[in-house]
């Protein structure tokens, strides 16, 4: 069950209204990157963990995850406030709030006259959250390194905003909330390895024959070796025919049907068949006042 | 620039027709976890990176990736080749289709009905495939654990699809996009590790004061310890004071206004205000016959 | 700040495995009525929301939501936890476990072969939870009425779960979950009538000669008169001629161009132009072999 | 069937061209609270209602609702006419035309060079229209508190729209359109409370030991109480402990398992254990540069 | 403005029951290819349109699908009408409710559940209508291709579930609604065709040199010349080296930056370099017991 | 199988660093008329092709627009290089970043803080990438016109984008891609026609009472004929009641039920029923303020 204290985790300095900026800390609300985002994957894992110190590790950082999407929503709350205000009461002239809904060159609009200054659960651009963001498949040895990479990402984010941001007060919430993913990041990665075997993910072994191969697919011009596919680790296949069927088969489909499928697929067939020796007038002739008004249409090979 | 062979790049052989198996399929075609995300993440990747050695790697994984796409949407179609067959041509009574379409316990009806039983940008539970699943945000600490992340979880959800397939063909080649997830994963560890330092991701450091701590947010019987939170690595905060407002304020918000914002807050509070010592008639009264026809509406303390 | 209790609000008991079940029960975790949808429909507001008792209520409520997803998301992993295990063990044929994912006749194949048994962020159909299922705008006359509704709603869905449920311990707790959205709405509905006046919603009056008004705009056998549209309520008009043009204008559209605006305008009117004397050869008829080959293509009249 | 007058519902009068203006009135065209949705919201309820009274009310307003759309969309078309010409005609220089597109500081970029100014399915952010906006779920007693809740949202979006807007034509029909919510609002109020009983909403009755409680989930500085929690109405419980497992159970979930299923979930769990004695070197450390070189790696307690 | 009349365009007659069909029925009602999308798309084109022809033919076909949409919407109401009755009086067993709700063997428990058995704004898999369906962009060489093209595609899946459907009534209204849709392509042909020239679409002309050349990018066992690709028709490239930078040119990305630029980029280029020449420890080795516990970490070639 | 060549299809020269101009440039590659969009509608639909003319047809075509998805997004990488690197690295103040972020008026600032200046699966407005855009259906009847509407709708937004395009390396490179359409659209046109007959689409023929019957729905001042509705062409339908239940019927809905069917409808409709006698009092009335405190509540007829 979860239990809430008034107090935030960290506290929220905002030093001066700034819609704009509020806009921008929506990716690390409602974006994919963002603390709903994480909140949600932990805590949908932690639901189905049978592990007990994976469980609970899980339920820990999920709910200090939404502990942070309280910080970062009191954050947009905070620099939203004043001009959620101004357009509730109608404080100024018509003009005067379009320019004010319009000035911050970014999506604050949607922020504004849809949402009313609070946080949505968009990010920056106003796209819709979408649990397609989550990516938890219920598979630890896969869901662990799920989460190491989304933490890195959102540290990322983090950085990113933390750069474009002048307010000193949000600066230091952000260089705290960026610091935290950096420790959850810490702690999956020693899951993640206190889980052994790990690697390859799951159960099933690889086929053996093909687990050590490097396809060089891209060729040209910026060709490279490096460890990702050198001849110690794998074997380099740049023919282009050795590439193909690699099964030593001949690369082309076979199915099987049965007799009655048989005879409704060549119906088909004869029914949809396109005549190659054919030289159809098409719309595009139509259309473009290349015909010859003396020229008989629909004329074929 | 892409080329195409018309072989692929594993011969596919389907044993018999089967729609059911052809929907499950589709979970690594227009699924999530499929080939068409493996394929725009690395190519959208490669698109914007510089470093000579990775955009080569990943333009040679995005390739192979588009190439396994054509197997497993191979597969879909002949799968569903025969009924298709049928559908397009009626060539059995409405009752029998009509349980054909319906019979697989599964949601082929979607893919016969709407998408004539060709491969459908849907996992198996028509989900429309959405760039929300693509995570790429343009830093390589970031990105290459994304894809060790995306390459796990696609090995896993073959496993499964391996797992309830009994069709050897099908089968056989479901095991070798499996182990390819392996081989990608082996070379974007590589990547990741061949630059110094990748931890933590991006630029800015963390704050120290911060980054080895670990807060039990959640407590009661099934806490553990373990690596992910030992005082060997973390400093581990149970104390409910101490996990709030860990920068040593008040934990409450705090912002500036102008002016001319206060007053407009300030009215807008006032016009909003909700009376605490109230005791209104309320809309769930009027709805449950709890009313006694005699007592006066619209009550206040 | 948020804090974890490791003990749910409400003892999940589940009698036996049954991933069918599991499915619809995902309709209250991540479909549109859901308790996910719940928690941050409230949670949102609160952040936003500067009148105290408003601001406390919907934290309290949104935090009993949240708790309340954890016990409808317990109930989903329970009820797959079995089914988990073997598909991940691949502990039987494959045939059978075919059989197994596809037998319920719902979409518990999704929540299987993608989300490995786990509770997922969709509905029972696998569309994934978007942040478009949340309606708050920021207006506590507005977002009070859409909390109510929500609830309602959220209340009949858990309405259909008890009725379709044979398991007695899911059928009380699904009881126990129904019961408390009636009691969030009665606070709801307390807070709403505790502001007055809160209609009509917002600031700006209405324009009297149109608010009590009502339009017959759907006429034949089945026009009803009740309060709805009664004439001690509103003035009904069921004259096409008076719905028109209510404004007493003509009902056609007018606007201003600039000199260079008209000029383009006007250019394209011309390039685009659809002649309606002209009776052209079209594709249907090239497609339709409707054509007689002597008749001379591209006539117009 | 629907029959339709070429005459719109209220004159649109637009006195300059101002595709900033018809990006954000797009809000009501395409977005959450605009007109299609509550068209929508409206037909399709009555499509499946039996009550006569009901269903011809919901097709009167929904029929109203379609014409409103019309006024907006005709409205968004009027403010871009000019610069729809432009465009297509490339009347000006690119970097002329450039300017215009993007100077409007909202996203009326996306109108014009997608949208080809025409009143687009989105809300001002270019969010696509999406069905998860309509909430109806089949019950009057949830329906018509959604219908209720859903003008009151849209008069809101109106009066802020309103606020906004200078252009005296388009000011004067929102106003209508913004009033007509208002009267829909009331004719849902008679229609919901005209079905005695309304609350609770549908036919289950809650549990009498959990309808009357309200927890205190959210404490500290702020706690409130006021009608939606009073000693009146509610039992009001703060304490932790009496807020949790309130069935009197354990709180811990309960299940059960074929042994079958035993095997294969005890199979996989010690497959995927983790250690919590352990201590790996994870790829943290091999990526922060912490290794000293003579340290062996892949350690454990 | 429209108007609504209480009699259908077409009667519907639904012989029995039938959830399972109900179900399918939706991709008609709230699928990609039915009369919402329908309607819509020419109703907004409608609204944009300044031709006088066009935009009457637009609205006329517009007021159709509606029409059309009430017609398809009926047919779901009326088969899921008993269902309906059933699932929200509860009178039968759960058992029997569940076997009923998951028996059709499509997703019609997402249609009983979550949407009462009202027709919702679905596909016949409970995907979510979006506005990306609709794909017009406002220029009438593209638009009205466009609609032929919908028409085409809404005719095959009538066609499709003319197909499978054995109940009299609802074959014949599906008969009279595949019909329309060939009547309605007729007149979009004609109204694209009277607009001459319409090919090439919009204004500007194209590049000469590209604008009659097929590229043979597909190659191998399969391929085939017809009028698409004729030597009449088309200059026929097959020669890969043909095919690259086309414009001459070297193929490879030229830019410029600014110096400030210039020196970021270079800097961001050296810290989060690979290396090559390295062979580092992964992740992989660490998760997979491939390390010699006195093998050195961190090694680097 | 797919192979990639370094060299780009098109040789991209980008004059200088614009991020506003990328951001425009992701309409043609996450946008719906985007190469991301063609390549993937022709794919998918030679997957499940079997004439062998048109499936390699439909091959060529898909692997040409994924090579222009490369150009494309080459273009967004380059013009947004030197802000990648300035936000990567923070080689400026945070307030001249901020500026830099929201200056262009667009949606860039998704672009840079979100994607990290990559070519992101969105389009200008950041809206994310979605399947519902690709409308292919498994007919080639019906997928060949919406491939030939694709490319028109592809070559109107390549016409914009040129138009607002200042850049001459971009003009030229984005003339290509537009060209392209264009060929591609004669291809498709082509092979349309040599299917004969292709219209009416599919199998199954109209109703001919239907078929060439064209309903005057819109009335009013601004009726047109023309080809589309001539008398020439079509029974031209203006009376209202022509227009309804032209089926000969009542136009009224009917269904049968099964007797318990009947029993739980009739249940439900009377607990729902409204009463059309009553006036009862409602919400509206109790927050306007409009009671007298000594009327009694709850009062009805």
């Amino acid at each position: 069950m979860f239990a809430h204290n008034k107090r935030l985790q960290y506290t929220v300095r905002v030093a001066e209204p700034n819609p704009g900026l509020a806009n921008l800390m929506l990716e690390q609300f409602g974006g994919p990157q963002g603390e709903l985002a994480a909140a949600l994957r932990y805590f949908t894992q932690a639901l189905a963990e049978d592990d007990p110190g994976r469980k609970d590790m899980l339920m820990d950082i999920a709910t200090e995850e939404l502990s942070h999407l309280e910080v970062i929503g009191t954050i947009v709350a905070m620099l939203n406030k004043g001009a959620k205000g101004e357009l509730a009461e109608a404080t100024q002239e018509a003009a005067e709030l379009y320019r004010a809904i319009n000035g911050a060159g970014n999506d604050s609009h949607v922020t504004q006259v849809l949402y009313g200054g609070g946080p949505a659960l968009t990010n920056s651009g106003g796209q819709l959250w979408t649990a397609g963001y989550i990516d938890s498949i219920g598979d630890p040895s896969a869901d662990l390194r799920s989460n190491i990479a989304a933490e890195a990402r959102a540290k990322i984010v983090y950085e990113r905003l933390i750069n474009v941001t002048d307010d000193a007060g949000v600066k230091e919430a952000l260089g705290f909330l960026m610091t935290r993913e950096v420790a959850h990041q810490l702690s999956f990665e020693k899951a993640l390895y206190s889980m052994q075997p790990n690697f390859p993910p799951g159960k099933l072994p690889p086929r053996q024959e093909f687990a050590r191969v490097y396809f060089n697919m891209s060729q040209g011009e910026g060709d490279m070796r490096g460890p990702w596919n050198s001849d110690e680790q794998f074997q380099y296949i740049s023919d282009r025919e050795q590439q193909l069927a690699v099964d030593g088969g001949s690369g082309l489909p076979e199915t099987a049907l049965t007799p009655e499928q048989s005879v409704a697929v060549e119906q088909m067939a004869a029914r949809t068949a396109s005549d190659p020796q054919s030289n159809p007038m098409t719309g595009a002739e139509l259309g473009s006042g290349q015909l010859d008004a003396d020229e008989p249409a629909g004329r074929t090979s």
